[in-house]
């Protein structure tokens, strides 16, 4: 195909993005390259932000059966139990024919941005577009497959979008690059990607259109294994993002924009789904969690075991977040628009907890340790204060902690948030070389249930 | 329209029930009257069982907003927020097009049966047919309206029944004599009930038909209110199936027989909805409360905070069984066969609060006194022991305990159920003439939450 | 079961009956024996009529393919082109399913009754009721399966008659007393025809209804044939309609009302479908055809050439009128309330035929002679003029008839209906001891095509 | 916007289309010019053919509501009617959702093609793509927007091509160049066309896409009318058309191709739907017009009388040829893939007066006189035979010519075409000074009906 074309295509990129370049002064520019790139220091405001709710809807939330992959399973995988599925489903033949049926009938945005904030949830992020291409806006570049052309025929990022901004939480999207069955990059991966065709006649542009129409402070890549960041352009388009996009003040984005840069490039890792190392990490990262175990979308036919009981919410939180971590707790709303009652209650769950005890989440940062296993106890650390979380009532009601006893010598008083006395209690202990034991108070008048904290100021 | 008529269709219906009649000899039949039926004695398995589950599933279950009502709330009230819904709606116009969309594809009675059991529930009530007319079951005098002809394309009723008895469950079926829009019943009753083309070729046909068919422990009846015991031949149809019927040795029934019939005849007393009076009843009764505090049938669009929560349905429990009650808890089954993630962990939190605490449910007795009103502390009895439980814990960790002192004399052990402890504690206690002090352990020993009951052996 | 039983059965229908019989006085009273009903005279209105139109519509109408038998096609037959076309279907697993797409938008009744007014039918008979029981009234012994409740929501029966009616066109009623499914009549068949439910609680009530809410002047029965006369309690319906009904001065039945009544006892007889003897019969008949030569009810999938030429339909008119019978030319409407153009095409041209030719047809009765076969010529006869109708141009323009040549002696005029010249032309003739030759004009005069009218005037 | 970009987006055009110009050497190319574009011989098979099928299938054949501009009256005009029928229909609420129920479940292309064949249609153009956008093909350029994704699950283009084909008939495609509600079109056309994204990312290859893949020998081009040939790039298209394409020898292109172009470039001219001018044109033209007088797509509720008689359509092909034109049959197929039976006996009849009369229009040529208007009668001309037409049978059986006499004088004779006796008729004549009268035979003996053909030989 030679110099000339490829020099025309990027060049055509190039005058896409130029246009924004040229019109934006600025004294610091990125280069497209990651040298330059990964020198940009990520806004401060995500890292204090630690918790936000990822929200998988769409199409898929129609058969919502199996997961959110429901098209591949069936159409790729060939799975039996989809098949099956689809010889019972009486209304379609196609996955597509399911768009109709997205009926959203209850969406109101406004309760959905109430119940994420009662969650305590610092940002939200949605699938502005899955990998089976339906966008949730009116893309210009996915005419008749989008939800205002079928389906609920609203924009639902843009309604999302300002009812999440009204409570004051940050708005974030999430994005795939490719899509399982759209010909035009079945057309280019079929070339072995010497064609690029949908990332200039596709990507790019929708891109574009969606950061500048919904300016989200998050962009939440996805889709971008099977392709080198090459082919998707991913570097031009993140020195576009950070120097000349309406927001390059406050953007983040994650590290999926190519085979073999996850967990390696981006202002935070997410590396893989459910990411929860256990561990301190040397770069900001986030844990894509699910509160259904086995799928971001809503599965109908879920097991109530299937879905994370609060504490098992909590204390992931709490270990993501001592390792360094955001936690990104995903929820799939039903088709007509109504969220689960089971996720509204541990969401709820989750915002009782941190009513009484968000000081020691939000903010906070990873301490010198990150955990007493023998307690399962673990720490975060914000100023002269050490917030010691335990993941389950002490035996005897004596806690015991054994690996950062010399750090405790200076300890100026020990209290448990939430006690229902209203004074500050300062509680007894005992330290011998090796342990400090905390005696805890009769459970009775403990405020919040789940994972207890210990408020440590030094 | 003269004797002669009405002579001959009592004969019809004499005829109809005769045949059993005859068939079965035995040595004691019960009169067609309220002074021979009322000295039936209630099968001592309904006083034991006091937990029941109650299932609203139907039509309804497809628009599944505002109630179980909503045709009525519709077409008879033409409430705004109904008409403005079906406006959104897309598939259809008329209620009865909905049952075509009563897909019940993940229906799987088993699982059902495995819930129902795991909650500590004795016996199981459907709605074999609720008042818009629409049976659970093939009934011959329901002919395409009903669930193996339009809709799920399965016999519900001897599906579930099949799959609960398996358990060891009770099965019972609700029936709703009246239906909304049925024009036999509507022409019957537009003759101020002289006519009864309604009762005489659909009511009892279909309930003889009923009940030779899947043999329900439980008849519950309901839908009466419009016209007399006369008009629905309750009598005569309770005579046969108290004499005659393949269950008249099992069977209970409700009170809702008609006019005036309610809570005063019948196996036990339902008297309204949710009927929970808080004192000794002199007859047995049945509170059939729902858990969605606003309907029986599922809504979709139910806020969280409609659902009661794990603590507010165990109080209800304990309130109702100490005072001569069962209880029917009503679930509402989304249109595809699933039940709502919240039922489910309710359900589950009762069980496993029964798992602890049954003993002072099951086959319990009201003690003398109901209750403590300053403690919330109710009672139940068995043999030599008595049991308090109490609806939170107590202030202090000392459950004070003010009016039946006297007969507190001759304790000799007290034992708080479930504490982690293997052994049985006994509790210390002090008396003087007007409270007995009981002295709570750490909260952090008792096995299950909610409520704490107090095992008092004399 | 035994005389009991069968006495008050049979009392209960004599009673609503009765209540009709004392209601009206009369003269003359029939008696439920075919000899007593037998001798009432035929109301000569329908013998004059000569055509009418059958529309069949319904819920068949919905998958329109294969025949109105659809349902007992795929369900009892279980033929394979059914089971396929219902995997392809998407809509819907059931046959009744079908009735919510029964849509019926563009259904114009005052449109249909001009259509028939043009086409030249003197009566129009519509199924109220076929073989799956769907009725298109809102009878009230078919609740949820009738058109007023699914489908259509309007009262077809009513609109028609009303539409038809206002055309001063004669409305008649089909009804199927057999329902292929219903559990009723099943019931009944399974004991051989013992029980007879089916016929006391829904044949018989819904037939009265019928007759007496729209007062047909035809009752076009069928479905009679797995049962006897006695079971359909057909002679005492008919004593009914014919001596207390609000028609029974006007009404017309057909003869299906049992196993051996067909053919033997009724107003007309119609033997079989399309029954066409080509003898004159000794008594009133009627000819029940189809333009689509397969269905009555509409194919979408027909062939062009399924359904008759207007020769065809004019020629078998032709027949039928000349042995004495009347000819009903059956449609089926499409789902959505049109009538298919070809349908409404032939009708026009029919109309437009007898325009100029209808003298020859309504109001006559058949002639000595019914027909020459080797000129393909027909004859009717009203007063002293005896009408030829010739099914072909004939060759070099000579008419040659040869059977009644001696009753043409005494012929005054010979005249071709509808020559464009308005002069009564006479033809030349000549006549040998065996033929009768008419010649014939250039055929560019004649009016219109199809079948030629020679009017012979004695 | 500058130089540059639209120097680089018609780089990126050449690109494209120099690809195919490379690869296929030739002596004489075509520059993107009308003066060179013009010069091109039309090929000959196009005007010897005469008679071509219009196939308007697609997304608005669900509706089947007023025309195939459905959506654009509905959304764009907002005529009231089509808002009481989308009120009244129940499926869905946008247009998109129509493309579900599109279920061609009876679409057989090889009876298709056969029912053409039968009809003497020489080719056939099906559209491709109408103004909603909706390809009858899986286009790389409509993802979830095309008769694939969603609807039939069939290529239609494909398969009917080669049903087509295998009858020997020509087969062609429509193709709108614009869409009515394509957001990339509508932003294009509120830059006032300074824009070009959408004929770069959809226009250009998807007809590029269409023309490989299908290799249609007819380009119907229509939907320019908004924008100039200069955005739509119409020159270098049909420069690589004509160049390079696959049917680069065969093809031809009517004139629809931007602003001011329409009648004035191209192989054959339409001017205006149903283009019929009476008088002979200077260059080749072609009449599309529609058997439904009022639409090009089916409309359900259509009269009878909007549909030409067989003569109607005769006559307009009779005048069409006569002066030069090629006639463009419109058919509208249901959204079943049935064809009404309606235009199929209108398209038999005219195959059968084809078979009897066809020497009269196939590969004839107009003549010096077009017609008589006295006596209703058209030419046709090839070699030295002359073909008069007369679109009625002619007063008193004396065809009476005026207008060319002189040019009869050299007649050697005249024969009516399809008389039914073998040999061939001479007919006899007078000649005055202006009239040349033909005597013709009794009509019984004509083949055919509708129009009648004297064929002249010289």
């Amino acid at each position: 195909m030679g110099l000339l074309r490829s020099y025309i295509l990027s060049t055509l990129i190039t005058v896409v993005l130029c246009q924004k370049i040229m019109s934006v002064p600025s004294s610091k520019k990125y280069e497209p390259t990651w040298d330059s790139l990964d020198t940009r220091p990520m806004p401060v405001w995500y890292d204090d932000a630690k918790i936000g709710i990822f929200v998988h809807w769409g199409v898929f939330s129609v058969p919502s059966f199996g997961s959110e992959w429901f098209w591949h399973s069936w159409k790729v995988r060939n799975m039996t139990e989809y098949t099956q599925f689809m010889e019972r489903y009486r209304a379609t033949s196609s996955y597509q024919e399911f768009a109709g049926d997205f009926s959203a009938e209850f969406f109101d945005p406004k309760s959905w941005a109430e119940l994420f904030k009662s969650a305590g949830a610092q940002y939200v992020i949605l699938t502005s577009k899955h990998h089976d291409g339906y966008t949730l806006w009116p893309s210009k570049y996915s005419y008749s497959w989008n939800s205002v052309d079928v389906g609920p025929h609203r924009d639902i990022v843009g309604e999302l979008s300002a009812a999440v901004k009204a409570e004051n939480i940050t708005f974030g999207l999430y994005h795939s690059l490719y899509e399982w069955f759209n010909p035009m990059y079945l057309d280019d991966k079929a070339s072995k990607f010497a064609k690029d065709n949908y990332v200039v006649r596709k990507v790019l542009p929708e891109l574009t259109e969606l950061v500048e129409t919904y300016q989200p402070y998050i962009l939440w890549s996805d889709g971008d294994w099977e392709a080198s960041e090459d082919y998707w352009e991913s570097r031009k388009f993140l020195a576009w993002l950070y120097n000349d996009s309406p927001v390059k003040d406050k953007v983040v984005v994650n590290d999926r924009w190519g085979i073999n840069i996850t967990c390696q490039h981006g202002d935070f890792f997410t590396c893989q789904d459910r990411f929860n190392p256990g561990v301190l990490q040397r770069h900001k990262w986030e844990n894509a969690m699910t509160i259904d175990r086995k799928s971001f979308g809503y599965r109908r036919n879920a097991k109530l075991e299937d879905y994370l009981t609060t504490h098992e919410l909590i204390s992931t939180m709490v270990e993501t977040v001592s390792c360094g971590g955001n936690i990104l707790i995903n929820i799939g709303p039903s088709k007509d628009g109504t969220i689960n009652h089971i996720y509204q209650e541990r969401l709820f769950d989750l915002g009782k907890w941190l009513s009484v005890n968000g000081e020691a989440i939000y903010g906070t940062r990873p301490w010198a340790h990150q955990n007493d296993t023998a307690s399962n106890t673990w720490y975060t650390t914000r100023a002269n204060v050490i917030y010691a979380l335990t993941l389950k009532w002490p035996t005897n009601n004596h806690l015991r902690i054994a690996a950062p006893v010399s750090i405790f010598e200076s300890i100026s008083t020990i209290q448990l948030l939430g006690q229902k006395q209203k004074l500050n209690v300062k509680l007894e202990w005992t330290s011998d070389e090796k342990v400090l034991v905390v005696e805890f108070p009769n459970k009775a008048v403990v405020a919040t249930d789940w994972v207890y904290v210990i408020k440590i100021v030094t």
